[in-house]
């Protein structure tokens, strides 16, 4: 059967002979080109290795030791090459005792979280402003659907150690106590969009470092 | 030529013979068949007319006699069956002199305004939480991406008006205030998970009907 | 409070550290960079502003003292960067006593208009060559599903003006008359292909500039 | 190895143990449960067999003894139940010497031809009216990009055979001049949206069966 | 401002008034009603809760004691109703030592794994034929482009775990031994198309209860 | 009516008159700029011709002359510029007496054939390891959903041809053989990953010059 290994290979160049552009079953960013709406342009696929596939940066508990008593670390596609044009992505959340990942929203992706370590109770509100509350332990998931306002709170005696994935490269991540208090919007228009006090909005601007 | 009607009859029932289903071009919504994840089942397409793709709820000023002083009328997919399956719907805005529409996100569409009449600040926030706000008048439009923060507020000595295109015959929406207040998520969740003081938070409560 | 400001900066420089990309909730077209199925390419996150987002260019009657006496004003994303990578645009449609966008489809969008001013008489054609017609006034809406024919007329005895919101940032536009006769397609296989008489054609290629 | 059949089988079991429904590769239509925006409901897998996927249709040649000296075959939704789905369709066009597909659009899909038998001339016309004519022979490919008016005529002196592929399920097809002539929209209004003249317009009317 | 109470009520009826049927954030799938192209049918929103949003299967360790020493367990649209419509899911696999979860490919979905436990070695292959294989241990993550043939190999002395992301409520799954040697496809085509010896697939039909 | 001719243009000229961006009904790719996750770059629309969207290669058949006795071309977006971004391309396959594409998966788009000349006996196997079989003659059509495992076998007395639709420009194409056999994945991962002896992974290595 040996001497049948050049005319199979005849077969294989001339499926993939174009000299044009190889067929890409992957996209991987490449960062120093231009990005477009459907995301980064694609890495030289003869360079592409393995290790644009992999990424260790979610084996490291993130520092708790702030205001939330928690820590996000994500694999988006501006840090993990590899979910550029691939639809995914992944991020994982450290909770200490009484730590909260705070009301935010993801335009772009819908969530599913699974709990690895500890206790959280975790909850969105509809359109219909409906509550979907629960508390889960080791080895629940649970639903957050794209673009809804959600929270995850450690409830538990110990620290909480949560995995989230994302059915896109590039979910955003809007964190309401930031998007409402971290910059210039001026406390009157805040407060005139929020119904909040303005005594309020200027107490939180101070601690997120907001102007105006 | 006359003569030659009936052949031409013969290929274009040849093109159109199924009698298993008709071809469609839309699938304006039947509210009493199952709803899937793509929208509503169509409507028998036979039994389709030219009233199924017009709607006159729009034509009538919002009530502005309220605590935003303010009304939104909407013609999504629940209102308005046409839109069902062809990725679009509109709105309009009425506001009274110092009428805002709060905060609020659409998880399911990118928005378009065009201002109709009076001056009106309109304002969103990015996911890196920069703030973009300008005064627009008649005839400027704005856009606000999809699933990020964003409110309108009359700044003018006129009654303002202005209409709301979607990309999506059912963009969500998403009242801060009320996924925050009007609803049964317990205070000291909110507080945990907003940062809010527990008595603000029942303040809202109180005017929104929350409870909790 | 005040002494948690530094790290919950911290937490913040943790979500956002990428010294890759920026996190981008849309793409403000660079018309100087490359273009691809999916639209422009982004410009830099940095440099834009909220006027990437606000266009006056809808606020401006067209000038209908010509053969249609209409005029068609467009948001697209060729004219207007903002609606890059966000599926959404708008135009305006101004028409004198008697004017008419004649005959066209969007290749690419649905569309959706709502009359501002004055009485028009509007109809799109389906698949099955069944007229969906309608006269609409002053606050009505009609949808037009994609690439569909149709055409709006001014049947009042004012001018007419409508906005019109599609979904897509380039929705395309093909007029009936232009396509047919406003190019050098011979005049023998417009025949062939259309049914017309070639007198028919020669006359309207005379009027839109075509040759052949 | 035969020892290991029983535990195998228990992954198996284990990998699509769920009573409530089957994982589905496919979903061929079920003509007599609702239709919805992404295409016809399912029947039910257990009852789907090969021939549902298969189809006998495009292998008879079109009658071309009509007007247009022209036939078209269509493997639709509506038709062969296994496209449902999946995104994808087939038709078979057949013309007679002088036979002509003529003037028509594609609301849903982009189309790529393949010649098998004879010489046509095909055409289509982008937004900005420029012509793409080409004479092509056996073997050769075209693209009809979507929603772009196009038009096939058999140029040689005998019978033309060619298959379309298109990206849809449900393509749409709107013949230019059914959509015009063959309906009851009155001849006052086709000509004021075409530039035709009213008599033309009633001699089309005639030929096609149009009324008004 | 108590007494604005009713007031914000009646913009909110306003908002949501609609009879015809619920705006829709979700499409929790209801089972016992039919099934489309993008998905099952919704369950009514009002019976919705957030059970349905929340799934403990994924909490039990898989049984490994079978032939590849590994178990996967799915949480896809037919066992976890809250996924359909969401475009995302998630599943467990448990390898003992020595466990492998053999080639397969995921037709609707790319997919992302997390190790929580254990070392694997794991790998995809290319369209252009090349392997992209590396070694995992605890935090790594690691993509699957989507539809590409990949394995999971448990390759230390300990047990291992790990999490898969998908962007589909149903990826699919498609395990290669299975589909060439667990079914009734005739020895001889399946030779005929895989190259492989008729006495090594008797062998594998036999393992797998394969006939023909 | 010729004195309409300048009005006429004026309009036109409003239409299209940005001096930024061309409209664009399609996305020839550009092979010299950076492609994404959407495909290649776009051609500049002024150098865009008819020969762009024609392609000759597939009227000439493929050399059987090999080891499978068939062969494929294709007209994916590496070859055939003109299909980027429209979602859909072509292929041919030639099979000699007894030859065969052997088993083989699209990852990114669903397959129509129709058979041109000869019988052929095709088969898909389904998540579920259900065999879809059957022997197709001359106009037969037959559907290979996306992603799932696939062969066609000529089982005639004479040659085989028939044409591949695709709805992607970018299918892929992987092999199993060659993604087994013809890559330096070494011969002890092949056996675990999927139970095939080390003596038949040997021999097809060295039939397709695989190493390991």
């Amino acid at each position: 059967m040996k001497n049948m290994i050049i005319p199979i290979f005849f077969l294989f160049s001339l499926l993939f002979s174009s000299s044009l552009g190889a067929i890409q079953d992957f996209c991987v960013a490449d960062y120093s080109a231009p990005q477009g709406p459907a995301g980064y342009s694609c890495k030289n696929p003869a360079k592409v290795t393995v290790d644009n596939f992999v990424y260790s940066g979610l084996g490291v508990p993130g520092n708790t030791t702030n205001i939330i008593k928690a820590a996000v670390t994500t694999a988006f596609d501006n840090q993990f090459p590899g979910v550029n044009g691939l639809g995914i992505s992944l991020a994982r959340a450290d909770l200490a005792p009484s730590g909260v990942i705070p009301f935010h929203t993801h335009r772009g992706a819908s969530e599913i979280i699974i709990v690895i370590e500890g206790t959280i109770t975790a909850g969105f509100v509809s359109s219909a402003n409906k509550v979907y509350l629960k508390t889960l332990k080791k080895g629940d998931i649970m639903l957050f659907p794209q673009g809804l306002l959600h929270f995850q709170l450690n409830v538990g005696k110990t620290s909480a150690l949560f995995f989230v994935g994302f059915n896109s490269p590039n979910p955003g991540l809007q964190l309401l106590d930031f998007a409402l208090f971290a910059n210039d919007l001026p406390t009157e228009l805040v407060a005139a969009a929020s119904f909040l006090s303005p005594a309020e909005i200027k107490k939180l601007k101070a601690v997120l470092g907001g102007t105006g």
